[in-house]
Parts: C-alpha cells; sequence; structure tokens
C-alpha cells in the first residue's frame, strides 16, 4: 500500500484545533454565503495575524484562491509574471487563465523558486505593445515552490520594482505558515505593497480552506459576486472559516508549521543524497536519479520529481519523528 | 439576533452522520486531488444510490456543480434551456456564463417551477440561427425552485424533447433527496436520458459538498483537469467525499430529508397564509403581503420574498417541531 | 431571386464616397495594426464629428464594437442594462457574454425600443447582492431597433440615472448617422455621460467599419492589446478607417443617411399597413399578418417580423424612389 | 518619413486583382452575414485552389482567424503543442486563450521555426494528469514563421504523432500563397489529417480576410454562430469573401507570392549580413548587430529583430526590384 505521507503536505488530514473548530462551529442555524458569524470572527482573526486593516474571504482550493486572485488583478490582454516554475505556472491547470479569461503568465528565472530581480526588471522593461500581453501583475510566493524563504526585504525589492510600473501584486501564500515558522514577520506584509495575499490553510493544518486577504481594499467591491459566479461562495460557509478559528486562536497554525519544519530540518540531517535547494521550511528537494527513486518507491514511499530534476520530500504538522526516522532508515538503504 | 432557522434549507450545519464520517475520515495520510480511497468509496455509495455506472466527482458548492456541468454540455455560442426561474437563472451570479465563456440560457414559462413541456417543444423549434444561441442543453430541477416535485414520467417528456434534438441534459438535484423523500425513484434517473446529474448534498445535510454524477461517460475524459482549473478539485479530496460516505451509508440523506418533508407538512398544517404552490417536499411558498412579512420579521424571522411574488419558508434536516410549532403561532399573530 | 434591398440596412454595398476612399488609400506602404496614417487621419475626422477630445478605433463588424465596449465596462459577475428588444440583448448571439466571461445583460421594457425612465431606475434600485450580477453599465441605442429616436435630454434621463449609480455609460450608434440625419446633435454627445460610443459605418455607407469612440480615456490604456487580442486589430487596418475619410470628408455619412430617411418617409406614405411604431429615421416597423407576409415574400421581397410582431422595412443610402414606388405598389396589391 | 516596405508583407495595401474584385462585388443588395452569393463563390474557389470538400469562411484577421480555429479544436483545460516561435504563441496577445477561455499553449523547440518531430513526441508522452493542460490539438505553421518552408512529408509526420495520441490539427497558413509559390502542393493537405485551415489572404495581396477551412466537417455545426459571437460575421460579408475571388480566379494569389519569393531571392543574392535561416519563400532572416541595425533604421527602414535575434527583411507582392536594389546598396553601405 502506497505511503503517501512525504508526498505532500497536504497529504494529512486536518489537525485537531481545525477539527475541533469545525465540529464547534456545526452547531446551530446561521445566515448563508459567508455572511455568517463564524466567518466575520475568522476574518477577524486572519486581520489579527497580519495585524493589518483588510477585507477577507475564505475559498475551498489554492487553485481557486491564486486564480481569482489574478484575475481580479489583470484583464484578458494582460500578464501575471511570476517565477517559471511558481505554482500558478506549473500546477493549476491554467486556472489563471481560465479565472481570467486567457490572461497570459510571464514566467522569470530565479535561483531555488525565487524571482531574480534583475529577469523581474528585464520583463517589466519589455515594450507595452498591442501584440503581445503586457504585465499588469507580479505573483509571488512564499515558501517558495522549491522550499526556500524570501526574506521581507526580498519580497520588498521586487514590488517595489513591480509597483514602480504600475502593477498589482498577488502574494501566493499556500505555505505562509511555514514561512512565519521559520522566521518571516507576518505583520510586515502590509508594508509589502500586496493588494492580494493568500494565505494557506491546508496545507497548515486546516480540512479544505484558503484565505484571500484584499489589502487594497478597492477590489472588495463586488467581490462576494465574483465568488459566488466563481462557485467559491458555499451556502454553508462556516465549513470554510471555522478551521481557522482553530488555528488560529490556538497558534496552531504557526506552532505546527514548526514541527513540519522541524521534521523537515531533522530529515535533511539523515538525509544520503544532497540537497538541491536550502532546506528553509518543511521541504527537502534532492538529487535523486530514477534507479535509486524506484527503490525508495518499492519500499512503498511515494514521493514526486520536480520540474528542475529534483526529488521532493514534504512535513506537515502529521509528520512524527518515528516516521522520519524511518524514511531516514530506508533512505540510508536504497542510497 | 436574527433566526435563520427557517430561511433556508442550508442554514444548517451538516447532520451528525456526515459530521460523524468527516471526523472519521480525518485519519491517516490519503492521496490528493480526489484519487483517495474515500472519494472512492463515496462514489461508490451515490453509484449505489442511483444504481447506475457513471462517473461521479465531488465539489464544494451547487453554483460550481451546475455551472461546470452547463459548461461541459454546451460551447460559448449555444444555450442552456431552463425554468425561467430555475436556480442557474436567478440565482448563481450567472455562473454558468462565466464558467461556459459566455453560454445563454434560455428561460421558459412554467407552473410552480415545473417546465411546460410546450415551451420546451416552442424553444426547440426556433430556427438555428446564427445570431442567436441556439439550445444545446436542458436543464431540469427536481425538486423544483418552487417546492414541487416532477415525477420520472413529467421529466421524460422533457428530456425526450430535448434528445430529439440533440441537446444534453443536465439534472439540478440540489434537493434531490427532497425529492427521494417524496417518492421519486432515484433508480429511474438512469433512464431519463440525463447526461449530468448533480446530487445534492449541503442541503440533505452534508457540510459543502455536491456530487456530479456523469452518466455519458464520454464527457468524463480530462474532467479531473476540468475540474482542478476551475477550483473545485481541492488537495484533501476527502473533505468534499466524506460527508456523503455518512449520508448514504447510513440511509440518513434520504431519512433526514424526510423529516425535513414532515415539518414542511406540518407547517403546511399550520399556515394561516395560503400556499403559492402545491406543497410536495420541504418547501411551503405562500402569498404573504409586506405588512405581514413585516409584522413577521419584527418576531425575528428571516424569510425571502421569491419571483414569484411569495414568500418561502424552508424545513431542513434540523427543523424540529417544536420549532414549526413556535412558528405556527407566530404566524398566526402576524396573519 | 430574393431581393434583399429592403430587408436591412446592411444589404447595400459601400457608397461611392466610401469605395473612393478605400481605393486611394490603397496604394503605398504604411504601418500595420492601426498604426497608420490613413488611421490617424479617419480618427481625427471622428473626433471632429463629434467635436470632441477622444480616443477612436476601428473594428470589423457592430457585434465586435458593441461587445469590445461592454467588456471594457464590466466585469464578469456585473451586468449592462438594455433595452430588452436591444441588439445586443437579442442578434449578437450573446456576444456581449463572450467577450466579457459571462457578463450579464438586464432587459429593460420601454416603448418602441426606447428605455422607459422609471424601469431603469427600478433595476438601478434592485440589492446589490452576492447572488446576481449587479449592474455596472446602461447601453443605449440611437436610432433604436425599432427605428425611433432618442433626443439628447431623452438619454441624458437616462445617463444621469445611470452615473449617479457608479455605472458606465455604452452607446450603440450603429444607426447614429440617422439620428443625425433625423437631428440629433451629434456634438451633444460629449455632454451625455458617455463612455463608449460605437459608431455606425457599415450601415451608413461604410464597407464593413465601425467606430469605437473612447470618451473615457481612462479606457483607452492597452485597448490596442484588447483589439489584437479579440481578432479586432488587421494588420493592413487601412481597410477599416479609409472609408471614414471618404464619409466624413464628403459628409455622404449624413447625407445620405438624410436619403435613406427620406426613402422611409416615403414608404410611409404609401404604407397600407398600420406603422407599429413612430417612423422617425429609416426604418418602418408595421402590423402584418403571416398571409400578407407570405404574399408580399412570393412576390420576391424578403423583409423580417421582430419580436414584437412587427414585420420591418428598412431603407438605406441605396434605396431609389423607384424601388420604393414598386415596393409601395406590391404592398398595396397584397394588402 | 519611415520607410514600412520591408518590416513586413503586409504592409503594402491589397493587390489589383483583389481591388478590382471588391469593388465590382459591391455592385447590388445582398443577404447578410455571409450568406450572400460572392461568398459561396469565393467558398468554391477556395475549395478548388484546395481540390477538397471542406467548409469555408471568412474572417477579418490572422489572429482571429488562429483563434478561432484553437478554441474550436480545444477545452479550457487543454492545451494546444505549437513551436515555441510560432505566431499563435509570441504575437497574438494570448487571442487563443481568449477565445478559448484559458486554453493553454504548449511551445515546442525546433529549427528554423519547424518543429521537431521528437519535441513534439516528448510532449505528447507527459502523462494526461489533472494539475496540467494535457493536449488537445497540434498547430504547424508553413511557411514558418521564420520563411522555412515544411514539406507535405515533415508535415504528415508531425500530424500522425498527433492523431496517433487524438488531437486535433490546426494549420496556421498565413503564408500558405508563398509555401506553394515555393512548391508546397496545396492539394496535398487535404491527406494530412489536418482539420483546420488558415489560409491567408492578407499577405498573398487580399486587403483584410483570411480562410478558415474545415476540413472536419463535424466542426461547421454552428460555426456561423461562433463567428457571430466572436464578432467576425460583419453583415457586409462581400468584403471579406470578395478579395478571394480577385485573387483565385487570376492566380494572383500564388503568382504574386511567386513574384515576393523571388524578390527576396534577388534581396538574400545581395545581402552583406549571413542568414540566420534558409531562404525558402519571401522573408530573410539575418544577423545584424544593434549598431548595424541601427545605422540602417538611420537611413529611414524600419525592420524588426526576432525573439531569436536575427533582423527580419520580408518582400511582398508590392516589392519592386528596384526597392530590393535600392535596399542592397543601402545595406552594402551599413555592414
Amino acid at each position: 500500500m502506497a505511503n503517501y505521507s512525504f508526498a505532500s503536505d497536504n497529504t494529512a488530514g486536518a489537525c485537531p484545533e481545525a477539527m475541533e473548530a469545525i465540529v464547534a462551529a456545526n452547531a446551530g442555524f446561521t445566515s448563508g454565503y459567508g455572511t455568517d458569524h463564524v466567518t466575520a470572527k475568522a476574518a477577524d482573526l486572519v486581520r489579527q495575524l497580519l495585524d493589518a486593516d483588510a477585507d477577507v474571504r475564505f475559498v475551498a482550493s489554492g487553485t481557486a484562491a491564486n486564480a481569482v486572485g489574478c484575475a481580479a488583478l489583470c484583464r484578458p490582454f494582460e500578464s501575471v509574471v511570476a517565477h517559471e516554475h511558481a505554482h500558478i505556472c506549473t500546477d493549476e491547470t491554467g486556472a489563471p487563465g481560465f479565472f481570467g479569461q486567457g490572461l497570459g503568465l510571464i514566467p522569470l528565472k530565479g535561483q531555488s523558486g525565487k524571482i531574480d530581480p534583475s529577469a523581474l526588471d528585464g520583463a517589466l522593461g519589455e515594450p507595452d505593445v498591442s501584440n503581445r500581453q503586457s504585465a499588469a501583475a507580479l505573483s509571488v510566493t512564499n515558501i517558495t515552490e522549491y522550499g526556500t524563504l524570501y526574506t521581507a526585504q526580498e519580497i520588498r525589492v521586487l514590488t517595489s520594482l513591480a509597483k514602480a510600473k504600475g502593477l498589482g501584486v498577488h502574494f501566493d501564500g499556500a505555505r505562509l505558515a511555514n514561512a512565519a515558522a521559520a522566521g518571516f514577520d507576518l505583520k510586515a506584509i502590509k508594508t509589502l505593497d500586496v493588494d492580494i495575499l493568500i494565505v494557506g490553510g491546508a496545507k497548515a493544518g486546516a480540512s479544505m480552506s484558503e484565505a484571500i486577504v484584499l489589502f487594497d481594499k478597492g477590489l472588495s467591491r463586488r467581490f462576494d459576486a465574483r465568488l459566488k459566479q466563481a462557485g467559491q461562495l458555499p451556502s454553508k460557509g462556516r465549513f470554510l472559516s471555522s478551521p481557522w478559528i482553530g488555528l488560529l486562536e490556538s497558534d496552531a497554525w504557526t506552532q505546527r508549521s514548526r514541527h513540519a519544519n522541524a521534521m523537515a530540518e531533522k530529515l535533511a540531517g539523515m538525509m544520503p543524497f544532497p540537497l538541491r535547494h536550502p532546506r528553509q521550511a518543511n521541504a527537502l528537494f534532492v538529487d535523486m536519479d530514477d534507479a535509486a527513486l524506484g527503490r525508495l518507491r518499492a519500499k512503498g514511499y511515494f514521493v514526486y520529481r520536480f520540474l528542475d530534476g529534483s526529488v521532493r520530500f514534504m512535513c506537515s504538522w502529521a509528520t512524527t519523528p518515528e516516521a522520519v526516522e524511518v524514511l531516514g532508515e530506508a533512505l540510508k538503504e536504497i542510497a
């Protein structure tokens, strides 16, 4: 039987704090479509987390969150610039283009998933011509797709370039909890010229929910209609918001991500294969040839080979030290 | 504080069977994006419910389910014919057009939410000209938007007309459980020329989930990519599928809808306002002027006035006989 | 052989002034995609016609012009309010929804194709809720779809209501030349709070071209990219712009429309069937039963029955007095 | 004053044969929206050119033709595979994604604009997973974007690979006339498994028109509605079709392209800069540094630097031997 436990940080269920909050929020009657008191409270908690006056919504998937966000910042004949291996570019089935009616993606280079400022500068310097989809928004991801951490200052460099050209800024924080656990200051985000931030729930221990944070409140007008039309405003909205109450009131969102990061660190200590990218959060990317990967899979471990050729190991809130040790032994055997 | 309990059948939480199944399914690691064993089992149960060999997927909202279904049956320069007051026409913020890139809706007349076959016949007889979006699909809803029940034979009359013209058929079963509880034979659906059926979860006691049933398996190819792109293939898919295990293994899906229907029947017995439409499931639509409605709202009851001018009272799995009695008294006072 | 001459004002070719200008503009080499000197000159002439400082573009069809315009003013989860029988609502195959990714159309009542201000007021008073596509733009048409003329003041009443609610305004002037010929002051349009005006070419004697006039220059940013992506920025742009030079330098645009209007007036004087709508420009709409229409078609005349049940006769720049007289005789015979 | 004559093969006007046919077709009244006798005749001529029983439509731009074609072959969650520098990938402002609601483009490598079969094979071998837009259509271009010519057999290799995987085939023939003039057998296209062929008009001497040829007649159903909705079915359709009568009855379409190719050959003979790609039709791509290009532009010649870094010189039906000689002298001076 396949063992998915290191394949992704979304192969675990929800953490106890989230589940308890879901069960608690289930009682009684509420109004629908995100107008309920549970959703209001969860939005407050997200604002507190960020120390920001922003509008907050909850949607069912990271793909939806990112695509709705990109569509809010770009017209169809414009583009989002992003790292060439960003999740929106490689793993969301073209959702930004679907939600944004064909909006384009301009892929940028950069080491270990972080956009090279000079690549961004070059893209922004392209002439604004009618035969190409010129840039209208920048998308940054932290923790990046390769498990690395931007500092606030590194992001500021990118967003400053973008803002100087009039672009909007989308921040994919699917693993923002892991970034916070690694020292990224959440309260600094409001100073980074971000228009739309996605705060990841699923990978941080929620059931199935991502928060959309609208720092630019000008984007909020009719946002509920935008979500409803996009199939992202379910009637029983409390099921999207309640896990956040459990995660944020208890600080489990950060604490359990700290655990995930620590498990990855522990695994790095046992890893016989060379790391391709610095281990800064809950992911390891290693150089492993197909033969070795085959031997690992034969032991029941399913892990992915990524676009850069490396093999990824993810830890989550649910990863135990024992599981890391068993995997570490397995890796030693197949190395 | 507002009392939403009769405003809709989605103001309640999930029923105990659903919640228990969600909690149970949360344990352990699974693969993602609907490839997990929980989702596989839930799909089996839906097939059993319908006694049908069909492909089954789960999505987060009824709007998404309907819009994805319509988009799968229509091209942008074509239309879905539906009752003029069908949910897709009136309450989904144009989602079919968004998912279907501008596909049209052709509204049909018909008493109490049921499409008049002669209206359908007329619409299908329109010439296929380039300046209009000709019909490519029929959408029927059972229980209808006005709480009435189609018999299988009534649906067959409509779908036969549609099929004779080469249309696809979409069946919005957001309240199919209430139809089943009212005697509609679920196992007959497979004989009704339906291509895509939506089986409602939320209103039947699930948390946040609707099932898309693809009777026409030709539509299944790359359907997961369709869902992923549309933001409807969340990583932790078990949260969309597990409630179905609780609802269907226990038969709570039907039994609790039977209760909801019975509560509406009980309320009908106490209703001092005339019914606009026959009470056949869990909804009452009554003639009530604004003054009376104002008095009712002043007592803390929030209910909606509908497009036909009537005021709706909905019962759900969570409606208690006591709540009906208290409402009945309130209605007597304000009548 | 069918005689299409009264079926529409687009069954004629281009008038001599337009054709000569096309031939003249064909000489020599130019830059592409609307950056050429012919296009620049034609845009100047449109600005002069309207006595307005506005940006001007040329596209290949009225459907494209209207749909691009609506899409520029509305997001997918919003709507355009328009007369229920406006061309965008009835004859453009849902193009606004296609270009606008599912944007909605809110049909309004009003006599003889003119929006009833109270109907507009009512639509604008609808609550801004998430389950409906709220209004973001108003579309007015002059000459209307039923051949009637709005005064500037009548349009101002509508656009003032729209602007008070923050809507954009789209003006479909497919037959603006006929309006001008009937006394409508083109130079007043700039005072009417119009954001996007379509100035009709084809029906006024051009080959195949409509002008998009952007009074709100904020809409102009990247408009060429919008057109290019929409397939409306052909390389040899002079073929879209040159007819305007012929039409506007010579004033043929107005003079030939005056002729068209006069021909309709002449036909009205011979018409044995009652007029359904006032004859104010180049169209007649009459009450004619199917038997009479059949007899007319048997004589080789093809004319359309409209949505309001009336039968339409259109005159154009190419309609001759003799043709009107012959038709008048034919009508007398079949009446 | 800028000299655009070698910037593109669309900087010339229409050739005399096309203009005369436009003027001739302008006489009299016709039915609208492509149902006229001029359009019928032009479609017949295109069928004769290709010796094929196919449906033919005419649209206003190559971008529209390609985008409509791609959209007809792909669903939004699928992709078109094409050469990475194909016009649809680089110069159409994302039109395929706009018309196709976010459909993806999979760029393939290959020398001098021709798809490397092994690159195609690799792309088609990618697993059909839900998080990526899998291939649904192949697009080939002949003459390629770098002025090179595929043989029929080379195309067959590609289309066979595509068909073996169930893909549709789109053939961008914006410069098909130049291919024909270079020896490409037009009558062989019907044997190449092509579903949709675009036959270029503008670059071959038409005014503003491209032909869409539907070899797969299953795609024809409601194609006029598709075009109308997309703004590509103008009322006076004869202006899109008549130039084809002039071009094809006289064989000017091929003969004038032969001239264009010959002019490029002549220019190649005088070219002091090395050719980057083989000169096989009407284009030269040369290695020229910025300093030299600056000197050339200072002499009044505007030419483009392409994505591969080379500088392009295009000849057209209107290029004269004298103009080539003058340019040749200028090049010698700045080399």
